[in-house]
């Protein structure tokens, strides 16, 4: 095995580990541990626990954009509604790394910070520039800056009501759940 | 003057110094510097610099919730956008203090937390507790856990909204942004 592919296996690893712990629990022992190799060879790997964890939080939110990516079949709304049940389950099995994560970005960590804020602009602007973001003007949609702030709001109202939900459901099923999601940024979009 | 009078006075100032500068920066040493008095006179009132900025931030919040009470003039629609209009108002008026609140608060300082947490159900609360809660009901607002759960999610979408506003206004004025504002919340709620 090269040494890029096993840093990849490694960081796959870590981002597993991270899904059921917050990042502060996830420290290079646990992970040496876990795939069986020294210490020394994971800081071989990966510098210092700030460059691991900076690195194993870049990787999952890569994971997240990659997973929430359009597929590209049906409507705006219904490409919306797809990206939306993957986010759903995203967070619904990386629930703890997720929540450290958004803790941590906003409180301080200047890294963390970077990364989020990257992985919501990357997340949004998708909205703006997919094949059928045309069509999506019909629900509001239009690139401009008073529509791109209203949907960075909608993004920190999608990750509450969705952190939230994950915590405790209050009775609403997933679909139920989707259906209040998707509607939202149309019902918020023809509001003004 | 009574010790709770000088008390009142001394939290008073420091909210107001909260304003313009983050919390960390908020130090007993500032607060005795504009008041005039000894660091151990403020250790006196305060214990130590935790408490002093505990006692700061509830205060502040007791503020904010004050000032953007609904008035109980006209309908639901016009109340709720008369209490966005004194938030968008208090967030430009204290942006440093509150950015700093809102990210302590996530960065998992505990008592911020539990002050913001509070503040933020007693501002939503209050939106199914108003007399005209009942008429509110028009527009989706009837009282049920998936709605506060909407409801929680919108107070994240408006916090989103008008801090980004209040740092680069977009070409939005005060106004175009309070009939966003406004309008999200039944765009929300009448999406499901």
């Amino acid at each position: 095995m090269t040494p890029d592919h096993r840093r990849e296996q490694l960081l796959e690893l870590g981002v597993r580990l991270l899904s059921t712990r917050p990042l502060e629990e996830l420290s290079i022992e646990t992970l040496a541990e876990e795939a069986g190799i020294s210490r020394g060879l994971l800081y071989h790997y990966f510098g210092n626990k700030q460059d691991f964890h900076t690195a194993v939080v870049q990787r999952a939110a890569d994971d997240l954009f990659a997973r929430t990516a359009p597929t590209g079949d049906g409507g705006p709304l219904e490409q919306l509604a797809g990206s939306l049940a993957r986010y759903v389950d995203y967070v619904t099995e990386n629930y703890q790394g997720y929540v450290s994560l958004i803790r941590g970005a906003a409180g301080g960590h200047e890294e963390l910070r970077r990364i989020y804020e990257d992985s919501r602009a990357a997340l949004t602007d998708r909205l703006f520039e997919t094949p059928v973001a045309r069509e999506a003007a019909q629900f509001g949609l239009t690139d401009t800056p008073a529509v791109r702030l209203l949907v960075r709001g909608w993004s920190s109202f999608v990750e509450e009501v969705v952190v939230e939900w994950v915590r405790d459901p209050r009775g609403l099923t997933r679909d139920e759940l989707l259906t209040l999601l998707s509607g939202s940024l149309p019902g918020i979009l023809q509001a003004g």
